[in-house]
């Protein structure tokens, strides 16, 4: 599948190709073909226990997969919010610049694997809700 | 860390940094930082059994990571082998161009994370060992 630039505006879901034979499950991320930005970050999240996330990025798209385990995140633009059960390798979340997400209900073998497209000083967070309510009300009006 | 450039000579150990608190553990890899080279590909290995790998990239840098459970990573550029147990979240293996490598040992948790910078279009598999011995000692002659 190549990502067209309509996938850029809104939170979705991206489907990831495997290869499956005998020797194991092999989930692929190509940069430009399945998602529409070059990673400058990966990070996993592993042990994860509560909440994490509270925030939005100004300018970072990201994509989320849970590589192993399950764990849920909820997503708002600013409007309704929208809860995806991080359950399936093979389906990846992924998240344009101003989502606010929390994710929570991490499995104990959950890996949440994270791909930005900025580094982490470059990054910059949201972290107070009424902020990104005010800020995604003004770029919707 | 910043990686400098005598770090794309051979493979070995890339030391990845880790925030820990009570939310779990956050294991992240930064482009031109952690890592000599941008990822063009993520691809993430799961319910792996048996042997995996058995050849070389010619032309494609590589890091390993264990991102859960273990397994081991036998390496070769043409002369003796090192086996390298992926054990460690914050410990990556990495590999540059024409280093033949042999995953095996799998735990049944294991999640093999790699990041690789060519597509999987653009890879140039080499996966002949007598063809690779040959190539490496032209290289080294």
């Amino acid at each position: 599948m190549t990502v067209t630039a309509s996938r850029l505006a809104i939170p979705g879901w991206i489907e990831l190709s495997q290869a499956t034979d005998a020797r194991g499950i092999l989930t692929s991320i190509e940069s430009r073909l399945d998602i529409p930005f070059e990673p400058k970050r990966v990070f996993f999240i592993t042990d994860a226990a509560g909440d994490r996330g509270n925030h939005a990025h100004r300018f970072t798209n990201q994509l989320i997969v849970s590589a192993a385990g399950e764990f849920a995140v909820d997503v708002s633009t600013g409007g309704d919010w929208t809860t995806y059960d991080m359950v399936h390798r093979n389906r990846a979340l992924f998240l344009p610049p101003m989502s606010w997400v929390r994710l929570h209900d991490f499995s104990s073998d959950a890996v949440c694997l994270v791909l930005a497209d900025t580094s982490y000083a470059d990054a910059v967070y949201i972290r107070d809700w009424e902020e990104f309510v005010r800020e995604t009300a003004l770029k919707n009006s």
